[in-house]
């Protein structure tokens, strides 16, 4: 896309960088930013500078945090003998919004894919099997996504703890709450029959 | 949504100011910035933030230029008689690439509308009618989308330069060139049959 401005097709071209983003949506953010007053751009851009620049992650659950252990690690209400592992803030933030978790959290900032080039060694896979060596962890809860990455990543953990004997578990897989079993896709359905629960614990909702 | 990190927070609320992009994109942008390398989001930044602040408007047409008047304005072999009225950059960019039209720009910088709190004296409308005035302008063709605040503004300047007995156009409407007559909404279609041409002239396409 060839600009009458050179500065404005820069910035178009960092803004759609970013996933998700094209040309035109880019072009639609830059003439927003210029119609706004510039203090809107200074404190967004300052904002995401700062933010780069600053962001720490949690010493024990590597997540995202303000200071050296996160508010969850430092709750000591908090069970520290159930783990669960997921991938990244979001996940911990939908788990803590269903204030049914009191274990803590492992964040592994991603999942094992050849494809992007992520191995083992860039998630945070080490400090997790540490943890459960140290004998004070009773359950591991696998919490990624079910797609073949999040499989492959589960596996690669399982094989790693197994020797120490801890309970390991993963999220149940069903019908969601509230949706029609006609709609529903049969690996899911499936699965929901396969796990299916005693029926006076499938009456407990929270 | 609360997070863990107030910086993170703050970014997001930064970006989820901007049109169209909520709360989740706005941290799923922003966590895909901590997983590039700091770079990418130093790019980002000092190209918005330069962009905000070096930002020049041709001083003739009002389009967005990084010099004093721009290429469009500055070649001299461009009809300077026939004004075509848009509204922003995208639309002499979308103009340009036709490349049917010899004549040069104005550049509003947005339309009529009450509702958005945006009068008259808010666009770049006086140098447009101080054009007409000098005698030079032969015709002038609106090409403002054709919503209520289009029309409202095209009526506007119309007003203003109807004394000085100006040739005034508005682009053509109708249905686009290979679409099917029977998806035509009928304003459209309704249109495109009032404002017929002679058959000879449709044949050219460009």
């Amino acid at each position: 896309m060839e600009m009458s401005s050179k500065l404005l097709e820069r910035a178009v071209a960092e803004i759609s960088q970013l996933p998700g983003i094209g040309k035109r949506t880019a072009l639609r953010l830059a003439l927003h930013l210029l119609k706004q007053p510039a203090e809107q751009t200074q404190l967004l851009t300052s904002a995401l500078q700062k933010m780069r620049d600053e962001i720490q992650f949690c010493r024990q659950c590597h997540n995202i945090s303000d200071v050296e252990v996160c508010e969850i690690c430092a709750n000591t209400s908090r069970d520290r003998s159930v783990i669960c592992v997921v991938e990244d803030i979001r996940d911990v933030m939908a788990i803590e919004n269903t204030n049914l978790f009191k274990g803590i959290y492992h964040v592994l900032g991603g999942k094992i894919s050849p494809i992007d080039g992520i191995g083992p060694s860039q998630l945070n896979i080490v400090t997790l099997v540490e943890k459960v060596k140290t004998g004070n962890v009773k359950e591991l809860i696998f919490a990624l996504s079910s797609t073949m990455e999040g499989d492959t990543t589960n596996f690669y953990i399982y094989k790693q703890i197994k020797e120490y004997g801890i309970v390991t578990s993963a999220i149940a897989r069903g019908i969601a709450v509230g949706d029609e079993l006609e709609f529903a896709d049969e690996v899911t359905l499936g699965r929901s029959i396969l796990h299916r629960v005693p029926f006076e614990n499938s009456l407990k909702s929270s």
